[in-house]
């Protein structure tokens, strides 16, 4: 079984984004870090640590505009020279002045085509990059009852919508997110996995789910979400970081370890681990290094996920089929309570890599010859 | 506009649960009040009380097993005499020690056949009592992690859900109404609407989803559901109550009235008033006397829907074009600041009604005469 | 350091509460459980196979009026007798009718004489148990604005507060709990820890607060109230449970065992790990069987104290002082993702345990035997 | 009684905050807008036409260092010039790069030393505007479990509160605000009125309790907790704005007017009506104008606290004291549901004023001539 399992958790791929390398915070301070890359190649470079040291982070997101280049093809080269590769676009249509009250749900339809437009832009870039998957996220929404028509604006994000999916090429897909609620206060126009996921059915395979876990309300049972969307047939992949309150971008893992458990053990269950449910990290170090942030979050998802692999799956069946709660309850907590540190361990070692990534990572030196190196310059951040 | 307005009032018809006229409380203490009914004859005539004052609570939901009688048909002429009639039949599959690790998604197929048996039972008493719908809420659920498949679960739901679905008649309809916990403590089986959505459109046009206004987790946008809903020809009625907290089933309109304004605005904007969307209270009246908690209850959605016809939509739809924020939502709080109670007042007295229904059923002497006459047998409760 | 860490784990004491050996249930439905005790005394019977089987659960706490018996001092001679003691007295205020409007806060000054002298009765039961604790919990509130003044329920409170304060003897203190609501929906009289810290601080020092920690908002940080309420020295103990939702009462540690642990860590550091901070239980086991549930639950607890003990605080205090935010999180987690049921089995056997004391309990037959011999009788349950 | 009502709304005092003029917005997007001023000296013309059109916002909160000046005798004359006075000053240690991990709470003297300092600072300008109020919000706090010691940061905080306390003069006094969370992500140093509550009161009596209306957890009772402080005499003030989620900051009133009603009414009820409980805005106007959404969010408080005023107060206590939950709701519901905005429109009729402040500013054309004037400079936002 071990064999099994560390056979899985090599194959494993972890992507982390591009901006979770550069400066980041909240509306009432961004704090500047030492280091920080000044432009997409360089926040190809550290992304490419994070892989070196784990082994299993080997593509980065890129968020258009903030990566955007004027040569797309030489971007995805610098990425496979460094030995990682292109992952997913995310589109950005919240940064702009047009974008106020929205950008394709704007009751505006000049702003509207020009946030369609971008989003086409980004499957272009996804043709110049070799990227399979497009991320939609909208700040869409209203900040008071009355400033919008709730229904107007859903047919608006509709045909938005369709016009992307028929841009799609063979082997492309595009994700879309869902999320309570910030920027907007009052409404948001795809606010939970049910408004996503009625997108998606109404579109066609080629739409599907994804699940930031930071982006719900307090309660919600996300493990319940990932196992309905996988059954489903419509769970893209996630967004992961981790939040006490609201959409607070957290390292994934940090706030509620058990729960990253519970998720994977279902997508385990529920058929989900493999290529086509990406695992994304998406998150702010606002406080921390951000490579060794990284590093720790692709780490902690590992963990969760060796966990899950570990659960008795067979015993567990059986005590759900016998009723006895308390049975299938520890079969569960059996593998949650294992200390899996060891196994990892050794599979780096197999791997050929260091078994303690972090300390690896702290003795080689790189974060310090980019501080020394990376002077002058703007250094990149979320609205650049 | 006044005329419009007060034609759409007089045609509103508001159902009240015959279970409200009950005992019922939290699992610390049942109250009992004098002059509760004992049987689902003196339900209705609580019920049809509420009707004569309010002239716009013409039928009554019943509860089954709560309600079960030998002749429906006897109970369905009673309702016609006391001028009301026999509306949603709620099912009831919580109450039976069978049902201690679900009904429909019990992991024993032995329960799973008895409580899908129940819900046939209860489109008889549809046939029976000429009852058009059938509200199913299932409090199937889990309590801790592992405790069940969360996946095989919805694999059960939906099996019992077709079963149902292929035996409703011409004319009748199911709604599923979702809640997000209680008494399941880890998992819901249908905790959002974006499960019940889903399972419904699996099935057909019969299967639509009932929002019980109690049943969203904190912060939850309850008038954007039913605008999305009504956008996708799904929501099939409401179970009025009003929270503070959890699902704390009191009074509609006494803990948020404006959200329950939103809320009737967007059913009107959206084209719900009409009868296809039912209105229906789902409430405890644990403190507070029943029958005028009902009268109460029923006035309050007419306040909001006043307020809600009461729109210049007109001015809302400019303002919203033009992307004036204040104006717009200024157009809406116009109509909410606005007292309807005279309005209503007037309507009331136009309709052969006292203009304060509250005022007139105390005059009336009916609860003294009940609280008389009600001596001896057993108080209807939740548990009968 | 195993060695300190397993003396400090062998000097644990976790109360067990009377009312989690009785069925419970939610509004809904109570299920009940073959084997439950019918009276007190069979309630310390199954208690004490808790102690006997984990050997860190010597006290009972006890619930009156359900525990009232005509001679408690035969009762706690029962007790000792089986091995274990009588620990806090919790009293009930919120199952009579005349507490429909309040206990000590109701507006009717008889009622509140009433519920004062119920407080006072529960001191001479502490008297005669030679309990050290009395535990005071206030369903009272109300469930509309307007129902009562939020304010003159305020003095009520605090004159009802005096009257038992000045009552207590030596060695004797109560602990005043805190809740946000249920079974009150709209003002709870003791809503939060702040709000019994006020109180507690009026009446003198022994006054202290307990944290029951399903009693919260959500979002909540209770280690933050943890570690304020040692530094203000007003901790008094715990009501440990857990919760995904609301006041959910599952096992302690099932639902987040990272925050349990985080708990544990701050009681630990604050100087709370000894007899003043009381460790008790209140739970419902609703699903499962209530013997191996408390076992369950008592190890939990067991797991996150070893593991709160394991934390390096010098490393801790290091990291924490250079401002090393990931190296000071990893110092914390390395001591979580331990498995220390290794080291609790280690401890067992030492103290003639069975290393394993749920398997221990299974195949000791107690269960069966008293499902056998228990029939006939009145289960016990929240009622009686 | 309209006549005392009268009397009572014309005394009424509304504080706006400098900062509301100027730009704001979340962490993914500051939309600037026109006309915003560039200096302290125009935040004050901004906010004395609220005042000019309202009557009832005769002060200006400052924010330090935004509104740093290097004449504050000269900044407190210009508001005088304009109708206006200098109100609370607020101290500003979250957006200087030494604040990171904390400012007063920071693990380093250093930096506790230099948030400390700007707090005397503040102090000094409140000797030289005249103003007795100095409002201390602490972003500190920490966003993993283990990144500081939490007790550790109370002691610090505590020692700041002290030195800041012995420095106020007579008249002086400093109200301290808790937040839920938000920049701090896992802890929050002062994060509940309890915690506040507890340092003001070992300090004394110039140290007050501020609620800012956005900062509580879901389902917090905000007015039992005004109707508490004005109890234990340390309610010292608001930060209105409202919320459907976190500390979204939208315009008070618009989110939850019959919230706002019932804070209202609490303040009246509990004698925190008048001067030395302060009334003041803390909002972040990101999409709508400035000016007009101050004007609107003053009425918004006029008209709250017009019906709190309407509540037949003799009436209520009536229906309270006999237990009549029904009755009792309904006198607070009497007052909510009239429409007050006649009675305010005299008001201002008689006070000299437009009756209707919004439609009076959009007249005045002060909106165009700031836009056309207001050119080159950098507008103000909130990190200048």
């Amino acid at each position: 079984m071990t064999t099994d399992i560390k056979a899985a958790l090599r194959a494993q791929a972890i992507e982390t984004p591009s901006w979770a390398y550069a400066n980041s915070g909240t509306r009432f301070k961004v704090f500047a870090q030492p280091g920080v890359p000044r432009d997409p190649f360089e926040k190809l470079a550290d992304a490419a640590q994070v892989h070196a040291f784990t082994g299993v982070a080997p593509s980065v997101a890129l968020h258009i505009p903030w990566d955007r280049v004027d040569d797309y093809a030489a971007l995805a080269g610098h990425a496979a020279d460094l030995g990682v590769r292109i992952g997913a676009i995310n589109s950005n249509v919240f940064q702009d002045d047009d974008y106020r009250l929205g950008s394709v749900t704007n009751p505006d339809p000049r702003v509207r085509r020009k946030a369609t437009d971008h989003l086409l832009e980004c499957v272009d870039i996804m043709d110049a990059t070799g990227s399979g998957t497009l991320k939609l996220w909208f700040s869409d929404g209203t900040n008071y009852p009355g400033q919008d028509d709730i229904r107007a604006r859903q047919d608006r994000l509709a045909e938005a919508l369709r016009e992307v999916y028929d841009r799609l090429g063979d082997g492309q897909r595009f994700l879309l997110e869902y999320k309570l609620f910030e920027p907007a206060f009052y409404t948001t126009d795809v606010p939970d996995w049910g408004t996503a996921y009625a997108h998606c059915l109404e579109l066609g395979p080629k739409a599907q789910v994804v699940v930031d876990t930071g982006h719900h309300a307090p309660g919600t049972n996300i493990e319940f979400i990932v196992a309905f969307l996988l059954r489903q047939g419509r769970l893209g992949g996630f967004d992961f970081n981790s939040r006490f309150y609201a959409d607070d971008d957290l390292m994934v893992g940090a706030a509620d370890p058990f729960q990253l458990f519970r998720i994977m053990f279902e997508v385990v269950r529920g058929g989900g681990y493999g290529p086509h449910v990406a695992f994304m990290l998406d998150q702010c170090h606002n406080l921390e290094p951000k490579i060794a942030g990284q590093i720790r979050s692709v780490m902690n998802v590992q963990e969760a996920t060796a966990k899950a692999l570990l659960v008795d799956r067979d015993a567990l069946a059986a005590a759900q089929a016998a009723g006895d709660v308390l049975g299938a309850n520890a079969v569960l907590m059996d593998a949650y309570s294992t200390d899996v540190r060891p196994l990892l361990a050794e599979l780096r070692a197999e791997m050929g890599l260091d078994p303690d990534p972090m300390a690896a990572y702290a003795r080689s030196g790189y974060f310090e010859k980019v501080c020394a190196e990376r002077v002058g310059g703007t250094q990149a951040g979320w609205g650049a």
